[in-house]
């Protein structure tokens, strides 16, 4: 099978012949429709994040290893059946949950394998989508999906609106709060639909670019939009809430300037639920912590019933992924750099 | 009435003469018995906090005023009751919930007072328990409580123990964590024993003081102590926790140093309570709030419910709050400067 | 002023002149503009409920008293405070939480007034809305609207869609559920819409009248329906549902009957939830509650803080309350009997 | 491998030769060390359950083939591991989660096996631990014991103490209530010690036999013991809770009559959590639901990360399940016989 590979940090990806998996027991090999690409990618491609003080923190101390196939958000058609798979047929269309862990450490055991102490994600730690073919550990990690989803959109539902979907649930919103979304790239515009869909709460969109923000409000629903290199958006966010403050953020960037901000913002009670990856470091105020019992959320993809909840909202369209952009296994690199380079609104696809 | 009150931030306490209010409606006036000397009493009398870059957050911009009654653990005797009481006779003896809340924010309506966007919050805000009386707005914040329960005991329960009860809530424990509790002071102690009679979690003590580790054994139920002045604490709970690191911190100091260092030996998905007013501020490493799907939870007080929860854990002697000195209504200067300087081991209380 | 009093129960209603209540303290004088006709005013009307064998339960049994003035659904304009009230301005608009508990117990110290032990609910235990004027013992009940939403519809919040939204949170509806609701009156309508705007569930409404089913589908948003008159619910509920059976139900009649059909096409897990008054008795198979793991869920009204979130709902037309007749307060025996012989299409109001 | 099998029910189990399954991929053969014998042991020898109106509930419609090999309860060691297996060794002890699920609805999803709308349970519905050898279809099923944990203890974990645990989260128990435990056998005390342990709640045990009575005191540490056939419960109950009747109940017998006095002796929001398996109808007062806000919850076994809870707290002595009885594999009839009869206090266990 011919899979676009990392073979080093930072240099082009290459499409290589690489021996077709053969299922046992409950694995299953998926014939690749769709792989969504991702900006966690970028880091894979990039090898690491920036950390405290500016270090660099490599992603082969967090377990990557290269060459590496990346590519985590799945969707494709059954190929092949270990003996003890159920459940499912040959050509069956599916979506696979990638956040697979070891399933022995209490994340695990209670349903958080994203969370896991020793992950094996595919596309991540194990070979992934940017391929012809993918090996998936057990059916388990597989969901049946119809023509009623167009499989583009589908592939995405597994990292881009499940790390969405698991932001909103972090924030625990209710009907009164007044959430702001930080970031209306794909994640956050899923971020403002799922908001919309599952909890009443009102929805502001920042962001700092225009298009992004027209977005926000015509397919993420946002009530109100801030374009945050135009106005003051502390003194706005205070404004639109009766000078409260807002009840929750979801931070789609998390970099110091953002969450410097976020902090500013917001009311007592306050969850600040930090997703993206862009990382650098926050002065906290550590006695308003608790003085004002605020929270910052971690917030780390979801969980496979999350998926599951997901996969049922898009085939109503009850939510709608946005993808922009196709590409072809061998235009692997170009679709990074695109990416990286804002030229992406809503989510890109490679189809092999 | 005579009450020790704080004319201006830093100076010694006055007992003055007041008028004995009146109750009306649902109010009740309590002939106060006992009330707790607090950590937050020591910033009311300077006047104010450590915040970010060492700038000094004061109490008057977080609406208090002065001079002020300070004691917001009060117990003591049902003396006079407003014509729209219930439930109470005079001569009962009751404890007080003092974090009261304006009632029309939602944290009001949903049942925590205790973080009301306009808190009244009695000893900070309106004048509270280093006096002979204490006026209360409604009977529903008196618990009564009986002859099994000692009422100097009984009167820190409202907010050293509340916050204790509270932090371990929001800790999150499951019998399989770890959690480590920094500073085996009053609440460090209440939150050791708190953790053993509901949640089933081992406990690890952290302090730089051999007398209160000793007490955090045998007083507190920890399973394992710390000392950090002596050993390298990040290193230790590595070890004592098979390297995977803590599942869960209680801070009660919540200073620079210590919060650095829990961010060094937790596990995955932890949870970091932060209790304590010491502050200053912490340089967190952004990227690793997702990656590692951590929690920072400020901690303030607790509800309603949380106390009313605690009286009956106490009344059964399932837990039992350590009280070490007492003072008259004319040592109140005395009580404070004592806390200040860690002479108080367990609580001390002033009875007028 | 005048009221309209049930003066023994089965007689017509009288109106009555009473004198008008002047408030102290936190109390506060409501003048009514709206009080909605709920069925359980039939209940306090008719003197009761039918219980196990056919045995009539008496609501004087439950503490009631007769003369009584009903109503509990109230929206109006304040009209006089009491010295400690905060918060509001006379002619501010307002509707009233009437759940009102003694305050003592556990499930008011936790805001589950409506639980309470010792109930003071307005309108059923106290003097309520069919009155020119109706008094407020605390200011902490009202809720502020302002012109975005009609007062008509703002008096049915505090019932009728507040017991709707209560039951589907006790029916822990996830977006790939499906859930029954059976009964599609004015709350059966209005826990569609909830159900909808907050779960993302499937909802499938059973009624008798083909009318009532057209508002499910076009009014509440129904996904399907089924005419129990027409077609074997128990089958059309198990063949919507791929052979597995419901997720859940809402059952807003309660009634021996409609109960036994929930029984036979739920899913294993479901929840049952019980919130009619029709009444009589359940032969329940004990085996299968821990085999089929079903759970059976009283559901009466709701809390203040499920209030305030129905508020916010109403206010942004998220939910639409929908009031079909207008009465005088002379008229109120009449609006029981057309409610009571389903002539009443959603709501409808009493305007003193 | 020799296996104790029912080969028709109410026949005596026949000692068979099986052919020794040898492990595949994620797969793990276990020795079995000891095999609990269960309440619902007994059911699926006898075929069946009572249901409503005396109607024979039959073990085949629900799924169950004979010949099986009973015993879900299964403490052993590793003696042959699958290709994929990982984080295991050959010669570890382990105990076994035998509530395993197709691993495709939505209970599966989310971590709730045990629900499975179709499951697999080992020993129920897969040849299980009444043998020297059972075969597990993933090593993630397996939690891992030490010396620390008697092994006869270990096996009973993963049953009788799971479906305690279980149990009493469901009850949602907060330190002021009170629960009355009906049954004082194995999992009666098995409730009230983790009662204790986790929830600080107060316990009333009920049972008609004294010397379960006298365990339930010094074993369960029951708070408080009620005889049924000297006294009636009922007042009992309301006295012993002043009037107010219980908070929760749990029900290890769960048959008419139990139930029946369940239903009368429980305060408003009282949660009755139905476990055990006797059956039998229950006349349920549907008006009652709503009114007083009662929960009818069933409950079946426990999740993996319930067991793995378990584990923790046996570890650490913070239950002792109590083993009172041995057998040998071909003793596997008379040990049903003398669980149906009543001759076992606390558990017993098979060692092959």
């Amino acid at each position: 099978m011919r899979s676009a590979r990392i073979i080093k940090p930072k240099e082009p990806l290459q499409v290589q012949e690489l021996d077709t998996p053969k299922p046992k027991g409950e694995e299953i090999l998926i014939k690749v429709h769709s792989s969504g690409v991702c900006h966690s990618d970028i880091h894979l491609w990039e090898g690491g994040y920036e950390g405290l003080n500016g270090q660099f923190m490599k992603t082969t101390d967090r377990g990557v290893k290269y060459p590496l196939t990346p590519g985590h958000e799945i969707a494709g058609v059954i190929d092949t059946m270990g003996e003890n798979v159920t459940g499912f047929d040959k050509g069956d269309k599916v979506i696979l949950y990638p956040w697979i862990g070891e399933g022995l450490c209490p994340a695990c055991r209670m349903g958080e394998e994203n969370l896991c102490d020793k992950p094996r994600s595919i596309g991540v730690l194990t070979d992934g989508g940017y391929s012809e073919f993918v090996l998936v550990p057990s059916y388990r990690y597989l969901i049946k999906i119809d023509d009623n989803l167009d499989i583009n959109t589908a592939a995405t539902l597994s990292c881009s609106s499940l790390t969405a979907y698991s932001a909103v649930k972090n924030a625990c919103l209710k009907p009164y709060d007044c959430v702001v979304i930080v970031g209306a790239g794909g994640l956050g515009l899923m971020a403002m639909q799922l908001a919309k869909a599952v909890t009443g709460a009102q929805v502001i969109a920042v962001d700092i670019d225009e298009d992004k923000l027209k977005a926000a409000k015509n397919d993420g629903g946002a009530d109100k939009t801030i374009n945050s290199s135009h106005v003051d958006q502390v003194k706005t966010v205070k404004d639109m809430t009766s000078g409260m403050g807002a009840d929750a953020v979801i931070d789609f960037v998390n970099a110091s300037k953002t969450v410097e901000s976020d902090m500013q913002f917001i009311r007592k009670r306050a969850r600040v639920v930090l997703v993206g990856l862009f990382g650098g470091e926050l002065k906290l105020n550590l006695v308003n912590m608790p003085t004002r019992a605020y929270r910052l959320i971690g917030s780390y993809t979801g969980t496979l019933n999350d998926l599951n909840e997901l996969v049922s909202l898009a085939k109503r369209k009850i939510i709608n992924p946005v993808i922009s952009n196709h590409y072809k296994l061998d235009q692997a690199t170009e679709a990074l750099e695109d990416l990286k380079h804002g030229k992406v609104h809503g989510r890109c696809v490679i189809n092999p």
